[in-house]
């Protein structure tokens, strides 16, 4: 068996949701909304099954979606794609990123990433054959650290990739930090990979800006978009991938191959989606703001130093000041068992053993009944 | 960019597709049925879009859908497959094939190859860092070549990968040929991949062999199928992987970071296609041959040497007794633009240069009014 493959263990996502099931556990380990998605969306995709075309559609996606995936840029970023060359339709996010690594990595180029990430990140990089140059941000402000990221870029990077928001800490790359990475990818003519699956699950005052705006990065940028986030169908994967021409070929490529295509009903649904009006984008936002606080202010309540969350479905605690003595998955399993609450340890998210030991990350993308059971039983246990 | 990638072509199907869309010519090209596909599996899907979970199922698959792969094995091969271990769903039987390659193989291991071959088999076998050792069919026989078959393999082959029954040529190999490739692979300790995508496409006295029921062969054979072809549902996307548990490790943890997993409410639709009776995937072979008979007999007709189709959507045709003069890739141009009817080169299907250059693939799966108005125009024209 291919070494990197088998060397790998299960994805935290899925040992955290089996042990939640085993132990009857509240899930708050896994992101994935208790919300059921817009109804609008749902019977689009559920009316196509019935009275649409479900052969191949064309490999790229139908043009439906491309389209609207090219206006929504317009409307958010914008941004002028052309549907035609600019964009293609995915398995989801994660085999948009596969056909990213594997059309752009060439074996033996370093490809720069930033801890925490994302659990196919690294993985996905070295089976493409890419070195990984790995720069840490350290809780509890998870600042960029430029020295370090300006010293991981040389004359073997062929591409950064990272997440914005980010996954599991939260961040919002504001402005400044976009430019200093942009200012990286120009002097050293290297391409960014953003995974901006989060692009609307963002809070307060911030907001989403994608590299791709920045002066000299339209024709460098890749930007992966999530319908199964924007929507709250997870289960969906349906992903998109806007690129300048000139790189989507080797994506394409690589995608053609990978998936070859993604079902039309649910390309049509996610067409739909893409089409609902700002405010069903700015609703999105405030609810899941809304659940943030729910969550964020009882776990503080309990005792945990809660970390800010500026966007995705996540917040991150520091559970030291609850005595507990251990490390984050001690503490995972711990709650799990014991409080009948499941989260995740953000360590799994590093690679290096320097990983910070001592931080849970929750999801509160859940019905507040669901929240508010995982509350009760928190603060009973501790 | 990635250099195999890069130097890839967009693959004939799609090619010949718009080709075929850009002179309205009647598409036999692509292998897409006109059928709808069985209204109680589609309704399944879209009911489930409305009622059921829409959000990350189980990295391996919904355990219907697992436990009716299992059950169907068990009707149709007589395998004792527990579903739990021994069984994934995939999005579609291409990224199966990813997963199966991308988990097994070690960059320089030796991937055994049968010439005509499906196109995704050749890129995604040099992708994963394999060396492939081709082994070549010709028409109009299509005989394995026990010797050359023989001689490919070696101290550093890994695995064989092929596909029964066979597209592009309708092969069905027989126990004979099935029993000397499980001899080679028990020999040299060698995997199978073994694409079944096609296992109910299947016409007169053959039936379908699965390698995974051969002596000794249980445990190194992974068999792909497919919920699109078996229910002629291509769009969907839904495929499924049955191997030993030591063998689909690699390939799982491989599609945890590939797609990770695949729509619950197509997978639910697959489950209750996978549990109709006997009597569905009869009827469903009996029309493809009723549809071969129709297409093969005009071809014939019109003056095509036409050869055996055994199975698959496809039957495969020697054009020079018409006295076109020009390779399989001019005829097919060709016949889209001059007569109104798109085939696909089988030269397509070949690596080398000494590819059979007279044939010419045409697609039946078709509704019996568009497979006769392609009869009619290539009766007009030639
Ligand atoms: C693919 S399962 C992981 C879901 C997710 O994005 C997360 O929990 O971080
Ligand atoms: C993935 S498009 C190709 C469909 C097909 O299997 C064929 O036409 O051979």
């Amino acid at each position: 068996a291919n070494s990197t493959m088998s060397a790998l263990g299960t994805t935290v996502f899925e040992v955290m949701s089996a042990l939640a099931r085993e132990h009857k556990s509240v899930n708050l380990g896994q992101g994935f909304p208790d919300d059921k998605g817009p109804e609008e969306v749902r019977a689009a995709a559920a009316e196509y099954l019935l009275t649409g075309h479900n052969q191949y559609p064309p490999m790229m996606g139908i043009p439906e979606l491309r389209q609207a995936v090219a206006d929504h840029a317009k409307r958010f970023q914008g941004l002028d794609i052309d549907w035609q060359t600019e964009v293609l339709v995915t398995s989801g996010a994660t085999e948009a990123l596969g056909d990213c690594l594997f059309g752009l990595i060439e074996p033996g180029d370093e490809v720069v990433l930033i801890e925490p990430l994302y659990d196919s990140y690294l993985p996905m990089v070295r089976r493409a054959g890419g070195v990984p140059k790995l720069v840490r941000l350290e809780p509890p402000h998870w600042r960029l650290p430029r020295e370090e990221l300006a010293a991981a870029f040389g004359p073997k990077t062929k591409l950064i990739l990272f997440n914005t928001p980010m996954n599991p800490c939260s961040k919002v790359f504001d402005e400044e930090e976009l430019s200093f990475i942009a200012g990286l990818c120009l002097k050293h003519d290297v391409y960014a990979i953003c995974d901006e699956v989060y692009e609307h699950i963002i809070f307060d005052d911030r907001r989403h800006i994608s590299l791709m705006t920045l002066p000299g990065m339209r024709d460098r940028t890749v930007r992966i978009g999530s319908a199964g986030k924007s929507f709250s169908l997870t289960g969906w994967k349906v992903g998109y991938i806007t690129a300048a021409p000139e790189l989507m070929k080797p994506i394409a490529k690589t995608h053609q191959f990978m998936t070859f295509t993604t079902p039309p009903n649910l390309q049509w649904g996610a067409a739909t989606g893409l089409r609902l009006n700002d405010g069903y984008f700015a609703t999105l936002a405030a609810d899941m703001q809304r659940k943030r606080d729910r969550l964020a202010t009882a776990l503080a309540e309990i005792g945990f130093d809660v970390l800010p969350a500026h966007g995705t479905y996540f917040v991150t605690t520091d559970f030291r000041p609850l005595g507990f003595n251990g490390t984050d998955e001690d503490f995972c399993r711990h709650i799990t068992v014991k409080a009948g609450v499941t989260a995740v340890p953000v360590s799994a998210f590093y690679q290096s053993d320097e990983a910070p030991r001592y931080f849970a990350r929750f999801c509160f993308c859940k019905d507040d009944s669901t929240l508010d059971s995982a509350i009760e039983r928190l603060r009973a246990h501790f």
